[in-house]
């Protein structure tokens, strides 16, 4: 059984960004030299979110006013703001969106549909933040 | 360290459907010959869900109720459908429901609380579809 | 290979409950002797939740009521409560959260980024239920 570990690393310009991560689990799944297991995909932080989706301009516009229409950026509206921190809905936003994908690897590749991409969502940046990539197999 | 890889086909006569898929990944299971692993089932397609909850009618409708409130059917409504789709509402009611399941599989069963059954949730539907099943273990 | 099973069981004084369970996942951990591999720690039942986020009483504040608001307890509002159940909003709850999460073991230990915490979110207690924790690698 081979194992392999990574960690990407972030920092938005905006507070609020969508980034298509899957060029680079793409290149440590080759790097892991796995040929049959399973890629977990997982923001380390827990304002952010790794989903799968399509790498469509609207989309993500839609994805976005989705969130924030559901769990509004405001520091006034969370209890968890009390506490100092303005994040409150980036951490509701991460729950619905969720923590981690795993993906399939058949033959040495990512076993995907036709459609599907990775996505980095963040929902709180503007600051250092990571990505964990494990890889378990053979 | 054995794999398995499967795929299940669909082709729904309704918009959008919920089918317990559970007697195909339990068929997947004892076809890989796997007694201690797990089982990943995921929609290969961005627009449906693989979920695990009961299978109840009444439930479902409740599901379905609460998906189209949440994200309604509507051509004009999302960006995403100015690229001149239709189903900016399948790909929300997707993220909400997820992509994936991980099933824990033990003495070569599903290992499963009492009520637990895996659904695959198709949004946008009546086209031919596909969810995967990849089983690691030994 | 190896594998590791064990359960976690609950039974919450209040309808709704949010437990941190980190400490009995990382005992399991240990316990398994698995140096490089992936923990999957789920719900066996349908009407909670296993996610991952912080341990701040403001923040599991707004998550209840976040889930409240999106999903009220009410016996008339569902029809899954037509069966004698009063429990529609708890099945709702769930598919919001999810019902699971998989974590990276490296080097023996979870493989967690600064803040998180793994919690069973209990949307229908006061009754015995039970957690599964899967551990596979080496």
């Amino acid at each position: 059984m081979k194992s392999y570990r990574q960690e990407l690393w972030f920092e938005t310009k905006e507070k609020r960004e969508y980034i298509n991560i899957t060029p680079k689990v793409r290149a440590a799944v080759q790097q892991s030299g796995v040929k049959e297991g399973l890629v977990l995909v997982n923001a380390m932080h827990i304002t952010s979110s790794v989903y799968i989706n399509d790498d469509e301009p609207g989309l993500i516009k839609d994805f976005d006013e989705f969130l924030e229409k559901m769990a509004p950026y405001d520091k006034s509206r969370y209890r968890h703001n009390r506490t100092g921190e303005d994040n409150g809905d980036a951490h509701l936003k991460r729950q619905v969106f969720g923590r981690e994908v795993i993906v399939a690897i058949t033959q040495g590749e990512l076993d995907f549909g036709p459609w599907e991409q990775i996505f980095y969502a963040e929902f709180d940046g503007r600051r250092r933040k990571r990505v964990l990539i494990k890889i378990l197999g053979e």
